[in-house]
């Protein structure tokens, strides 16, 4: 069967390259991702999968940090000019991407869940000689918005899955379930799928990475550890505006509240129990130089390597940020915009994929695990999984980065897909083959 | 000829009110004024004078902050839209807004100047049931910009100058110019007109405020002190992103660098010997909420009530944005976009102005001089004509106002234009008056 | 009687000098000046004068400032071993320094004050060559305190009109009152000597300062504009401590929140109304260097050219420094320890003083007023005597300085010490001369 | 021979809280341990062993962080009055404090060190009910300094080993070394103990710690792991003085630019790698209220679970402190007064402490290592035996905490002083018994 499962992905590899390429020209950042949810749900019904969209797969109310309206509406209406057609649109409504092909063989057997994450981020993507994707003509045609996570990469691996998938589906046993996530930048989409009972059911749960701690070729980490809790908050801060040479007096400045926030915040004190993290990722204020300012925003996050660290910060972020308002005396709005938590991969499923990977290609350096140090939604799913019983855990793909993820350089060697399809269709395999 | 003075002012009463009230709604800012420098040139070329535009009275390397090409093709076609003409376009062309009106009474006589600001603010106009534009229709209908210091009066003064003038020219002698300046917010466009030769020969110059610190109606400052030397600066800075959660330590924030600099600029020592000023009026940075952010921007400006105590304060800011772009290791680039400089009234014209207005209204609350404590750069325009002999003067026009300048609720009682532009009238007639 | 002055002046000129040297050899700070005022009470008292010292003169409640008991106790061990008698300190008691020395010629005439301040400030004076203190051996024994705000001058000032006044005694009406006060600096000493009804039926108060804004010999201000208003602040913070390493995140740290307090306060906006000011002079806080600080004490003060701008730099400081405690979570006490008005100079006075100066030396180069831009709890005098219905001015005496007040290398000319006696002898002439 | 090692133990129980009681009382700040150096030499001595002090034990240049000679002299007479006798002191010159004690058994066998530090820290010990020393009656005489770390209960219990060993040494092979270490807080004694050559010819090294992350009674971690390496730090800033109010201007705030360093390195970015740390635990400033502060000194350290991430945080450390002197034209002088590394225990001893521990007394809850998370120069020590082939560990014993180290309430059981006794002397027997 490996030589078989070898063969199929063999098969399907320029296919994995190609459709990578073109959801790379193609970044749409969370909530937002109209076409990408739109060529998923049509190749998978194309392949003959059960294609769930819309409110099936994401409860309204449970998304975070959905975009304004406005912004909504360009995505729509771009999607629109891209070729996405009306019934797709309708299925996505106002925000609602995201889409789950089920394949069941009719067979009794485990239930077993793949997901992959589809966003993109508010990135200026590189034009240097040295970035194979401007050289080799897919650079992000959609100024501003970058691939620069590798989800285009993980969006492949699972359109690449659901390929060998539908051709060894002869061969299997229970029910597949392939997840396309949106909105996994700033952990806002995931919650929105637990709440739609999209993992109900699941037995085993999948997710991958491309990179992050991994960063040989070749190289298999069968789960996690250190996936950080995170909180990602919105602050809108309103002060007092006053001519600055006649009046300095009588304005509020939300510029300098908001500039001490971002450096108090980072001052936060490191944590003895574990990693923490801090980050003021946007702020921006004023009207006019010569106005005192009278409103600001900042976009930041905190991350810890425990739910408590994490909690501990956002304490910290929302007493110093009220504070300082204070200080200033402006007001200030805070808003939670995402939330991840951290999750632990059950041991028995990162053997399990350890003792596969090795059996499958004796070349690749299989680790039980690496440290994640960053967040993930996923976790959400995860943790969906393991209350009802069943066991989860996320791998990391090991491949060489041009560039640290979110850096406007990102790039990873597409070799690295193909790795993580085999991989995954050998686990399918070990875990429902008819045969076994 | 005070009463003949005074049935013509009255006469335009209504229609300087008008004017006033249609710049309000169309609110350009610097570089920018397209549609009220057509307006002007159209209204003074229809009363008999002699109009010059463009390169005749702007200096175009002169200029100092003129926005990015696309704003000013986006005010071009914004322009086009409401009705400017392609003639009036082209004698504008790529930023040459302002208009000089000239009448030359062919008799021997002084040459006398009086300069009106045009230029709006970046300030969104309040809508609330206070605020007399909003509730009696002519708000703001350009959203963002706002008519916010009272330049829509200056200019409405100008033109009905440009009325009465034309209409007492027969009494008088000399040559008169009325300079409608583009740009003096940010102290960007007066130095250009300088250079463009449109004060050479004046024997006496005017200029005059709405408001400032004269806050009562019917009063008259018939000069300033306190004139603040001002200078504009723009700041952007260039740092490393890095994945917020992974490699905070391969990052180095441009935010954060911009937020040193905001708050330790506030925090220049004040100067013993005279009245400073600071003001970081825009920060905008960072990328996305997970990123270390890499760019950064600032606009600051600097004041003092001399020149040295401007250069002060410009010396140490720029030490300072220099020492916290070190300090987070980001690459600074610092362009100085405006620049003011202090100026003196002339005894001499705040004696005259003041006899006049005194005689004309035994009403009006006269005072020699108040102080200024803000900046202009009617300055360079008055230094100019004290250069080659000529003397200067800078009103306050009092008023009471809803807010104060720059405020979004900014407002001035319309009674005061017509002050002003019966005491202008009754000034040009006490210097330049046939029968005098 | 003009040369009978400036003979009786020149007599005393070298005692004037060498008191100045000797008292500057041994600087006090506010409320320790036991040496200083034991000597000056010495010299009254064999002068002939009525000595009153202690309760009598110093209100003990109304102080402000007083240093700890164990610096109390410090400085009266000092001047014991320095010679002061048990007598005089027992006068003193604790921390009721202090002297006046009254004269009633028993004749009619008015009540005339003249006040001198005799503390020294918390400097170690300078050592270098060009330090004229230093190199003619008069330089501070008392290694950090130092004379670096002329007070010496001061006091020596008031000794030698002292001895003038009672030379001359028999050519004068009216009551003299010579007041030393403690603890200028600060604004701490004037208002317990109001209390203590020091000023009470006074009709004409005069008090005077080395430089300042008058930095030429031989000049002469009548009178100041500029008193600034001020109030002295001290903060004490309590935090938590902690293990740098193991558990920062359980630290308070109380020298960060005053850091924060610190930079936070010198960013208060300039005030468009008028001369603000803002220095935090002493800052300590931690304990260890692997030690979370738990402890932290701030010195400021601000200024302002009114009561009303002072309040508001006041409650600017006030709510900064509540905010920054809160942002830490440390406990904050705030103390106000000194406080000093503004005051206004009675315009007859400065005609008086005025006409007596150009009088007297038409060399003096005399003006009505300078700008004072510092604070003075003279203040807290001159407004009890116009209360009453008394007259009061402020004078500069002008003098080259080496450097400015409160600077290590702070000394002036001593010819200016002689100019003042000499000034206020004539004064006291003017207004209280037998045969005028 | 575990029931005669237990009886031996027993036997001076009693005797080592005692010890540890009467150094709690007295408690001595690195160098200036006078009295508890003298105090272990007359008990070393006095047991039968060869006692080292002075030069012998400590490379004079080597020492980093020597305070002042004014504290080393007082400290001096402070010992000479608590009954320290000359030749003691003329041992230990001028801050060469530290004792090592040497048993050579005569008989081939390995040579063994145990190293205990002896400094305490400048805490206030607290004087509340809840803490046992205030209680009773062990409270640290010396005002302002307190054993807070738990080198009061290592110094016991070498000298309880020392007992113990000398009891057994006929049962014993090989030399025996137990080394009295100075200064340890800061990381100041250990590398000159080491240029002394304390360590040549160790084969096996062990260190201790009361506390740290074993915060259960019984608890021990035969070695550690994430030893930080750290960097202590001294700064002092010359800024430029001035009059606050008069010329605020001229002056160059040292105090500003403390506030800005200590704020700023608080907000050096985290690190992705491993745990870093920052604490500026001590800052001064300023001279009196209403001068502008012309000096400021700090007192700091960084550390990093790596040398490397230790030299990213001093890096960025001195890059920050050099940009604020800049910032603020102060002038900076920065010095390093304490180093420390990290380090590997070895496994081969790890181990061997296990078996010992669990094999001595099966209650003892025996975990291999647990992490550290503080900084140690031990790790000097370690080194220098592994690099000549020896072996090293370092271990914690387990005890509940009244409050954390170097908190003022820290406070330990004292029952574990035995426990770390028995447990060392079975360690020796087991590596050195003569029947083994």
């Amino acid at each position: 069967m490996r030589e078989i499962i070898a063969k199929e992905v063999e098969a399907v590899q320029q296919q994995i390259v190609n459709w990578r390429r073109e959801i790379h020209r193609h970044p749409e950042i969370g909530w937002t991702e109209y076409q990408t949810t739109a060529k998923v749900a049509d190749i998978l019904e194309e392949l003959g999968m059960h294609v769930q969209m819309g409110a099936e797969v994401i409860a309204p109310a449970a998304r975070m940090g959905v975009p304004e309206e406005k912004i909504l509406d360009a995505a729509r209406k771009h999607a629109r000019e891209n070729g996405v057609s009306e019934a797709r649109l309708e299925q996505m409504g106002n925000g609602l991407t995201g889409v789950v092909g089920t394949y069941d063989t009719g067979r009794p057997g485990p239930t077993i869940a793949f997901r992959f994450d589809m966003d993109a981020l508010q990135v200026r993507e590189a034009e240097h000689a040295g970035h194979i994707p401007a050289v080799q003509g897919f650079r992000s045609e959609y100024e501003g918005s970058m691939h620069a996570c590798g989800h285009d990469g993980h969006t492949a691996i699972g359109l690449g899955l659901a390929m060998v998938l539908m051709k060894l589906r002869d061969s299997l046993t229970g029910t597949f379930k392939l997840i396309f996530q949106p909105a996994e930048e700033g952990c806002r989409g995931a919650k929105a799928m637990v709440e739609a009972s999209v993992v109900d059911g699941v037995d085993y749960f999948f997710a991958c990475h491309l990179g992050v701690t991994a960063r040989n070729n070749r190289q298999i980490a069968c789960g996690v550890t250190e996936f950080l809790a995170s909180t990602k908050i919105d602050v809108e801060l309103e002060g007092v505006p006053a001519h600055a040479a006649l009046a300095p007096h009588e304005g509020r400045s939300a510029l300098l509240a908001a500039a001490t926030i971002a450096l108090q915040l980072h001052g936060i004190p490191r944590h003895g129990e574990g990693i923490s993290r801090i980050n003021v990722g946007i702020l921006e204020a004023g009207e006019g130089r010569n106005i005192v300012p009278a409103f600001a925003r900042l976009q930041l996050e905190t991350r810890g390597e425990t739910n408590e660290i994490n909690q501990f910060m956002t304490d910290e972020a929302i007493r110093i940020i009220r504070s300082a308002a204070q200080m200033y005396q402006v007001q200030e709005h805070i808003h939670i915009v995402g939330q991840g938590i951290s999750a632990t991969c059950d041991q028995e499923l990162i053997d399990l994929v350890s003792a596969v990977a090795s059996h499958w290609d004796s070349d690749l350096k299989v680790v039980p695990t690496l440290p994640f140090r960053a967040s993930e939604d996923a976790t959400y799913l995860m943790e969906a999984v393991q209350k009802q019983g069943g066991k989860a855990t996320y791998l990391l793909i090991g491949t060489e980065l041009a560039a640290g993820h979110h850096n406007f350089s990102f790039d990873f060697q597409e070799e690295s897909l193909q790795t993580a399809v085999a991989l995954f269709a050998n686990v399918m395999y070990r875990l429902a083959g008819k045969n076994m």
